[in-house]
């Protein structure tokens, strides 16, 4: 059997179920020393859009026929996966020097690049610890394998850095293990914990990896061409620390010899101005936003295996979203 | 029943027990990316003592009656923490600006801050992923909770950087969690997987908690009075990155106003030679040494819990080496 649920109550839901995972995340965090609960308030600030919490909780509640419940074990892999999350904003700030983020200073900027590293290992320790409480040595298994990959995207994107010859293949796979493995991995949790079949697990990891790619691609164009106010966080990082991203990467595919050359040029000198508007000229920019829209499509596509009309309609707009955002 | 053993075979069970250790250990960070497998290789340098893993294969053998059994579980359990022992390490030379480590470059050195920050998340997010394989949410919980008293210690201590005024008992309770919890929490799960009951898992805590804060202790005197070379690793960097330690502390307690004037000059001033050779006169140095010897006394005694004598005898030669070593 089937209970109806319209769209204004899995909204509802969700925002309970998302003010739920808040004040968990909150509660682990909390710390007898006055110095470690100042500075996880401080992290506490970088909390943005909760894609990650959202998903799990939409593909929770979307992926089995029956009543749309959002249980504690949700809520927990909810807050863990943002927790992760943020331990990776924390050291990704440290990696790429920024010193803004959602609008507030970064914790290296204003506390040292010491402090961040540890800072983040203690939201990674605090994450580690939150998910046991599941009590599903699986879950664990599955989201070590997650940080595994997370990981070595980031390992594979420095030793890569200043090589442009990095191609489209190997960016994409970059891009697939540092963000999209934990994005598929929300959708796909999601799921397994509301016991949806193995093929529904399947096609929500398959949602979640297709949108992490296209946050990634989006977030990437972002920093070549958004402006900081507006981001909200340090932008022009990408050239700054010789990430090559796929709007340069289609023009280095695409253009002659010159072009090519005054781009290579552009990136030696760190010129931006002129890295941007080669790349806007000459299409590489709607390629890759194109590329971005692609995946979106194939990720509303894939949601098609999802039991629950309602919340599937909620994720295509959060799909949508993914690539039609300022910041 | 109970069998005989004498200690050569627990040394070769130990030694055994070890090798298994490093084959799972190095099997667990085989990567398909060159990059990120070359990293690992440098790290598995950084493998010394193995203090932690041998001391969770002793308790497991010691703490119950009968054959003396090194289960895969404490192979896993032993390889775990010595990964994250790892990480801390290559985390730790990032925050001392560390360029040597056991006669080797550090990561940081040969590959930058960025490189060592997310090659020690890749041996945490390992270390995570590998104890899942027991299956066992308790110990993942255990493990969890560890290491978020390692990172608290870790950044109280950052925020007494450059202050004087730290305490006794402040700077024992930071040694205690950066340290003395991952070591008490080794003695207590090879207890714990082997059975063992509730009062000798408690005993086996509080043994590796009073060597662990020996240990520290031991390494800030070697820090302070040891030479690069025997030590095989930078050292100085306590004075260097404003770390107070116990022979300085015990020196500020014990000195008339002068003293502590002439001792506070060489701080600011990161006058080596000079603090050095005041600890030294004082007695501060050998009063820290005496503090350390305490702590093994302690150990030592609660050692009497473990129902394998062979086993306790070898764990006292353990216990001694923790503050009986040049390096």
């Amino acid at each position: 059997m089937r209970f109806a649920a319209d769209t204004n109550t899995i909204e509802e839901r969700l925002a309970d179920g998302l003010s739920r995972v808040e004040q968990l995340f909150d509660a682990q965090l909390r710390s007898p020393f006055p110095a470690v609960e100042e500075l996880c308030c401080h992290a506490q600030r970088y909390r943005g859009k909760m894609l990650r919490p959202t998903l799990l909780l939409l593909t929770g509640m979307g992926s089995t026929q029956g009543a749309l419940i959002v249980t504690e074990s949700h809520v927990v892999a909810a807050a863990t996966v943002e927790m992760i999350h943020m331990a990776t904003l924390v050291h990704d700030d440290v990696l790429d020097e920024a010193s803004v983020r959602r609008r507030c200073q970064t914790v290296n900027s204003l506390r040292g690049n010491e402090t961040a590293v540890i800072l983040g290992d203690y939201l990674i320790s605090n994450a580690f610890h939150l998910v046991s409480r599941v009590g599903d040595p699986a879950l664990n298994l599955r989201l070590g394998a997650v940080t595994n990959a997370l990981c070595e995207g980031e390992l594979v994107q420095l030793s890569r850095r200043h090589d442009v010859s990095l191609d489209r293949a190997t960016y994409i796979e970059i891009v697939r293990r540092k963000t999209a493995v934990l994005v598929g991995a929300c959708a796909e949790i999601g799921a397994r914990l509301s016991g949806a079949s193995e093929e529904v697990v399947a096609a929500c990891y398959r949602v979640g990896e297709h949108l992490g790619i296209a946050f990634q691609i989006q977030d990437d164009l972002l920093d070549l061409t958004g402006d900081e106010v507006t981001v909200g966080k340090s932008i022009g990082r990408d050239l700054e620390k010789g990430k090559l991203t796929l709007p340069t990467i289609l023009f280095l595919e695409r253009e002659g010899a010159r072009e090519r050359a005054a781009i290579l040029r552009a990136i030696e000198t760190r010129d931006g101005e002129t890295l941007k508007s080669l790349l806007l000229a000459s299409g590489a920019v709607r390629g890759a936003r194109e590329y971005a829209c692609s995946l979106v499509a194939s990720a509303r596509r894939e949601l098609a295996a999802l039991p629950q009309l309602q919340v599937r309609a909620v994720l295509e707009g959060l799909a949508d979203k993914v690539v039609d955002r300022a910041n």
